[in-house]
């Protein structure tokens, strides 16, 4: 099972790397460059547009549609709103990261609001961002989750399975599950956490992931694989350094070899 | 006196580190993501939050409010309002950089309508704002102080006073006042001039220790000699190339040790 | 010639270096902090500022008027609309980059608005964004052009004819024109294009130079020539990786000496 996955995740990062699909992005300000560059290094190519007067046309050339409220306005909504009506018709996949849940209520709301009014793909977030979201409680400092919860991998499958889309929740250890499917993806490194925004890249993997892998599941586990080996070797060349590791995860995005995940892959299904 | 600052400095290092405080930040679109990260190296936690249907409820998990009206909006100030009002009802530490205070009058009359507005604890800039913003003169071209003051010193020193606030001035030699205190930092680097946004990631710092250090004027040296210190011990990795530095600031932030700033912590009161 | 225009360019560079001229940009949110860090590396002060309120007032100090439409929204056309009537006056010069033109109706129109709006000096744009621009086809993809065009120089010296204004058209090799002379720049390295906002980055350059030299053409030319030999000095040191080279173009800029681009400078004219 696990060399088959890693195999699958081998096809479909040759699948991004070739067809180079459009991901285009309604996101936050704090990490529209740094998710960009990480697009253009797993193979894809990246749009930022987020005016309620383009959204729409532009979400027609995509392969997947990132919606990201970190830095979230009313008005940001209205657009994510009017691009995600276009990605269902067409269906393009939608990614939803509720940055900060929990945190504020226009947070929370918004996201609630997205979840019900569009058909979302996948949602990822932090473990207390999705207990918030599933309707359990779960303690949020800004935008980072803090302590954790016994029964995630429960919530996580309840969630997916009620909201009929794909739920993952990364951490020390990502969840994933489709409501039937559960998937433990132990890829990863603590350094992750020290640079701004890494959660934010592993969701714009997970939609490069998914504008070539029509099943959502294996390709937000193929996303979460990729981005958490990405950092295992980032983490390597390192040596503890934040700003040197921010560097070395773009280099070892773009290098990411066959060979890397066939050995690295750390997936088990529950 | 230097050793007991010095050793002040190491606690609220230390405090930052171990309490880390959310540091919410109402700043500029050009130094969100740097200002997020230099957050993360210092051990504290960053959130970037403007909505004004959100800042209200966002502020109340900070332990600072950090105001930077680098790329200003009218809706900007009123969110940076309606925050610090919270701010100050639950004695939260507004930290304000005044970008390009004199550049243009939206910027000169919304510094000065925040610091009427609400009580800010320190208020950070360059000569030329500082001095501006003070009811002197001063030359600006863009954001950048350009030919210094003769008489900074008593001008800072008289502007905390009347302000009842914090009041620093960075450039070669920071100056730092209450209105009765007077330090001069003296660590930093010419090589924090070669990469934008260092003023901002200085203000940044400021907040993270006044976020544990109640006595503001502490609280501000302390963030300015840390700042300084990460400035030189990454000014000499990088045999003087900017994009090296501003790699090498993020590691020497992350990495201060309590012994880099005994050795190396230089105040002067004057 | 070439050695004319290579002794040309260093003078220029040098220029920039001398006066440090202030690049006002009205610019997207994703390059924001990469195109102030280009400002600094060659020499120059960057300000970025959009708000209506405060552009008209901003862009008198400046050396040139960069306006990138990478992020648009109406409101930032009204703001540049403002702030190019005010750089006419003083003629300022105004380089326009018009990313992601033909990727939506905004962004074409918007692009068409400012044209007839304004006396703009410079347009720099990648082959489907200038092709599109001037009336023919092209085919973009979110922001990126595919496919190539035989006839672009054609294109580029015609439309440049027509609008009164200098054109440039940057790929593998950059073609520039006034209308009656057309230079082809040879300097600029594959890795460019694994970076986000390389070419928001070449926009800002040519604004640098166009402070200092009145000859638009030869500023555009100069600007290209500069970038591109940065380029490929990083990308000498950097083994294919993105994130090195990212950082490595930083300081090629920085360092770029009149050795460079005496021995370096690769422009023909046609």
């Amino acid at each position: 099972m696990k060399k088959d996955i890693a195999q699958l995740i081998v096809q479909d990062l040759d699948g991004v790397r070739r067809l180079k699909p459009l991901l285009h992005h309604i996101t936050n300000f704090v990490v529209m460059n740094e998710t960009a560059n990480v697009t253009l290094c797993i193979g894809a190519l990246p749009v930022m547009a987020h005016a309620k007067e383009e959204v729409e046309e532009m979400v027609r050339a995509a392969g997947a549609l990132i919606l990201n409220i970190g830095t979230l306005t009313p008005e940001l909504i209205e657009s994510m709103t009017l691009a995600g009506r276009v990605a269902n018709e067409l269906n393009i996949p939608i990614i939803l990261d509720p940055v900060g849940v929990g945190a504020t209520s226009l947070r929370t709301e918004s996201a609630r609001y997205l979840i019900k009014s569009l058909k979302i793909d996948v949602i990822r977030g932090n473990s207390a961002e999705i207990s918030i979201l599933a309707g359990y409680g779960g303690q949020i400092k800004g935008v980072e989750s803090v302590g954790g919860l016994d029964n995630m991998l429960e919530i996580v499958k309840e969630f997916a399975f009620k909201r009929d889309c794909v739920v993952a929740v990364t951490g020390k250890e990502d969840l994933v599950s489709d409501g039937r499917r559960v998937a433990l993806v132990g890829n990863g490194d603590p350094m992750l956490s020290t640079v701004t925004g890494t959660g934010c890249m592993a969701t714009t993997l997970i939609g490069a992931f998914a504008a070539v892998q029509k099943d959502r599941f294996l390709a937000t586990v193929g996303g979460l694989v990729a981005f958490g080996l990405a950092g295992e070797i980032a983490a390597r060349e390192s040596g503890g350094l934040p700003g040197t590791f921010h560097v070395a995860l773009y280099n070892s995005l773009a290098h990411l070899s066959s060979q890397d995940i066939l050995s690295g892959c750390r997936v088990q299904m529950a």
